[in-house]
């Protein structure tokens, strides 16, 4: 089951980018839940492509539908099946590119993989369209989470090399929401703004680092050896295309420090043991500590850009330059933070449910 | 299932760090593999306390025993039960931590999640020395993966902030193996070496990053979109008790290149599709590319230390110093290179039996 | 997940008996294979309600249309998503059984489970309609294993305590296909469809039993200890509603056999070991044999019947007489001989996966 | 992984029956649990062989070993591995069946899936004997169950053709616990038990049919559709070898009823939802009814048997006669019984916890 994830709340995921829909199916909501496609729409908006110059001008509504699960506003126990029609799909273009694998993307491992008969108009299964169903799985995991006490937010800390300046924990999201990057420091985002117009100009693309928060996970969520929240939520979020990396707290910087810099010292707080310092990111031994839960993905840049690439025809094995015009983010960072808030959602909902956090009915 | 993973080549742990035995059981290995304990003891070897002034002293003989799956020196089919005896437990020590978790150790998660009943000795089940358990099946698994070509090499890429130069590939192992830190650069090797003295005089530790490269591994392994070949090695490293970040490539660094600069050209190379860099670090779309997989992982410093430190006591809640006296590496990385082939090996082989690479039955 | 089965060749179930949709999605079918909905009408056709007089009088059409995981008429790799429309839904009669359990069915273990807010309506996710769903995933595993030369056929074997005489093996599929019961001894078909009449007339319904044989399975299929062709199939068999027994071969009647009876002793046929009995049905130790493996399901009577039940107001707590008119089969044996077609194949072709039989990719 | 099974309470079974040891281990056991050797004694005893001139006279200790999990006498969390070391094993005389398989045994599958490789002694990972693992798992599952109120009892209801009078419920256990073929029928138990001497003395075994009964269970264990109790049950049912049906509450007699008499009218008792009869077995769609769990496995005769049989010899691939002189059960159903309570207890116990039944920790 190489397109399903999650042990007690599953998502699978189903569709290709430009076929006729892209769906998923949440099984293990428990049932009671209210539930309406309203519960979806600003988060797909986040997602949504054609919003501003930074991103791809295809238009997409990516209105929702409730195939199966839902009874008169409320979730039944039974799997969720939700689908959004492709509508805006180019796909004569890629004819070009079928067998000109475009350098960066995987092209050439479905072409291999699938000999041949993998779906590659505008990357198929392999194109970012396909996280719209972990936006929406991801949106009814953050309802279940918020009746647990836990918020989610993500926000980007670089993009083009450009770093942000983070602010405090608590004006993280509130100035995050207020620019196109999803940058909590206004300055920084006006750079990265600009960085991602000069890139979009020159024909090339930028990646960037996306932070992500959970806050009011209690300690004790996760399952160790080999099913801790590290490992899980790690595994999860390299299904995003683009990711290249992920870190908790202080992630890499944790290798240069020392230990008596990188410990993080317990002191109780309200009756509950907490810590001064978060450099493991609310995670030890893959399990929740109660701190706020810290991590950090890489996105690369774009792999489809106006500037020539050299590649290599499949069928005579002779190489060939490509240039991919058309309508492709000069930078995904920003339509990615709600992906990446949308995955932890699933993970920490999977764990907060096999922890006994979540009821088995919402009354 | 939380100490099982591989889903056709599948290892389950079990043992603490001061239980009568560690074990592993790898179910799936194909049956008519030649295999003694002779297999696992140069792996072993190297991860095995006591070796020098740069680990813990504590001694273990670390001999593996076949308890099951093995008949007159052939895998059989059967699941194949192996058990180190642990014999140089001081677990005494340990009860005057019982109640005052160290900083950075799941002591306290441990702890909350098990209501106190967790086997605190040593760490129990959160000890670096489940490794040895790893250790053994990646021995397995890297005999039969040697069968399909692919051979996996990890070293030490910083120590402490050290960090080392590279030296072309074919010369990565062979300079890693000389050396107390398993580092292929002799000059960055010798200033670890001695980071690491002088963090242990100063009652401290310290953290570093481990490279791994595997060669030889065809394109197409890999399951996307939910078991991806990045997906389930990441999940998988984080298994090893004290890794906070993981990246593939160009890894974080790809954050801050351009399209244009991160992405590989494909060429052809001896009839098949290569690239001119390797940013990708081999793997596309989840699936590997043809290309060798590089992946690093950020080890933190041993929490465990000298230097005085903040607690609390989790009887009465209030704060407590302590200082970590007795037998711990002050530089754990050394000892989690081999930790990591293994881990890298297990994946890989499992990815190798799905997708068809390695015969049911070696003849 | 306890929607989806199989490890290699997924189906995940979803949709109600009176929501939007019917669907499945198969997780797994090879990349490659030529399909269309042309291949699944035949077997839906079979399964389909309203045919004859022996079956309820809902009237769907069917009509089953691919979703994702197809271009240009053949399998990509990715996920197949099929579903079916709901037309001819009369939910508002299933009001007045909604807090009145009805006998047999899993109204009040529903209601139970999901507090209330299980969808009700024609029985939910526990109708028979479901079963729609696993004949087109079965429609596609018979394809697959047809190409690895398995021949499934199931058959009615008794009706109401009418036993059917069995034919020459090789007669089965051809007598059975001539009667609407699918039975392959004309004489008892004939009582057979006279005892569903005379059921249907008096306000009452009629079980059966239904036999399976897979012919052409090499030997080696199936995964011990607790992964066996029997134990797998046992499992599934139960999916199906109404299913309350399961047996192999034998069965039941080898528990009065001696063991110089039962056993099958062993010759050779076309240089193949084969055995000159099949009371093991095929299957020694969880593996397939080589010969053809036999399994029989018992079906109860369909739990709707017009004739006045005792049951219990679920809001009072009181005793009430409910007679459940309208369109409901006296006999559900005919519409699940191809369901258990169906089933068999979903797990043979996931057993024949992963035993290498069937290739990842159909040139 | 195809020697686990249980999703939130999984049990691993290794060992072969003429290797080192038989083992199990137990993942997902709450820690807090009171439990030495002495919690497995009795059961094991029961199972255990040499104890009547009924069974073979391979005479084994079986005395349990905990290797892990266990910390003072309380299951800690983690993974508990539990090893009997196997003493009594006269492999020699399977020298001379190695190329010759037993017909009814899975000797020969073994040899055609591991080519050659099997471990063949004393019928390796295919032997009666890796059931004493499930029975120590089992004893795990009973005592957390009997925490929940749930009370599991199995008996011989046929041997041979000899077909016990069942006595009432609250009598079955005590009856069946004084016959050496715990069957609750006094009079057919001593038929029973004259009917295996003489098959012995035949040089022939026979076969029967075991009942399980689970009272306590309350309504709404099992997840439907594809993990219900009852597809749950059946597929670990299966896993004992000789197992060849398992049905549910009327099984196969419900083919022959009529809907009106299979049918369980409901009623109220204490204030909840009962049936008048228990034609469903306590499960309807997947789920517990809140009635006792019953359900009926059927055994096989002992394949092995001294009476010549025609079998091939591998390598020649010429007809050969045998006869399994030895030390062989005649009739193992009477050591079987508390094995399927074992399992059953097993499958109750996982979905006990997936139901948020059993408590993540035992106070």
């Amino acid at each position: 089951m190489s397109n399903s994830f999650g042990k007690s709340f599953t998502v699978t995921s189903f569709g290709e980018s430009h076929g006729k829909v892209i769906g998923v199916i949440i099984d293990g909501c428990p049932a009671g839940l209210p539930l309406t496609e309203n519960d979806l729409l600003e988060n797909l908006r986040r997602r949504r492509p054609g919003q501003s110059s930074l991103t791809t001008q295809r238009i997409e509504a990516d209105m929702p539908q409730f195939q199966a699960g839902i009874l008169r506003g409320r979730t039944t126990g039974a799997p969720i099946c939700i689908t959004i029609d492709n509508i805006d799909t180019e796909s004569g273009k890629y004819e070009e590119f079928r067998f000109d694998p475009r350098p960066g993307h995987a092209d050439l491992t479905s072409y291999i993989k699938y000999g041949g008969f993998g779906d590659y108009r505008g990357g198929g299964r392999f194109s970012g369209r396909i996280t719209a169903g972990y936006v929406m799985a991801g949106s009814i995991a953050r309802k279940l989470l918020g009746m647990a006490g836990v918020d989610i937010s993500a926000y980007t800390v670089a993009i083009g090399g450009i770093n942000a300046e983070l602010p405090a924990a608590d004006k993280l999201r509130e100035l995050a929401m207020q620019n196109a990057v999803y940058c909590p420091d206004p300055v920084a985002a006006e750079s990265m703004i600009q960085a991602i117009s000069r890139a979009r100009d020159e024909g090339d693309s930028l990646g960037g680092i996306i932070e992500m928060t959970a806050s009011g996970i209690p300690a004790g969520w996760g399952e160790p050896v080999t099913a801790g929240l590290d490992s899980e939520m790690a595994k999860a979020f390299f299904f995003i295309p683009a990711v290249k990396g992920v870190e908790f707290g202080a992630g890499f910087a944790a290798a240069a420090m020392k230990g008596s810099e990188n410990n993080d010292p317990f002191i109780v707080v309200n009756g509950a043991v907490r810590s001064t310092s978060n450099h493991s990111g609310g995670v030890l031994g893959g399990i929740s500590s109660g701190m706020p839960l810290v991590a950090r993905v890489a996105i690369k840049p774009t792999p489809s850009i106006a500037k020539p690439q050299l590649t290599v025809d499949l069928r005579t094995m002779s190489p060939v330059e490509i240039s991919i015009a058309g309508r492709h983010d000069p930078c995904i960072v920003p339509r990615a933070v709600v992906v990446v808030e949308a995955i932890a959602a699933v993970v920490l909902c999977d764990l907060a449910i096999i922890a006994g956090a979540i009821p088995g009915v919402i009354e």
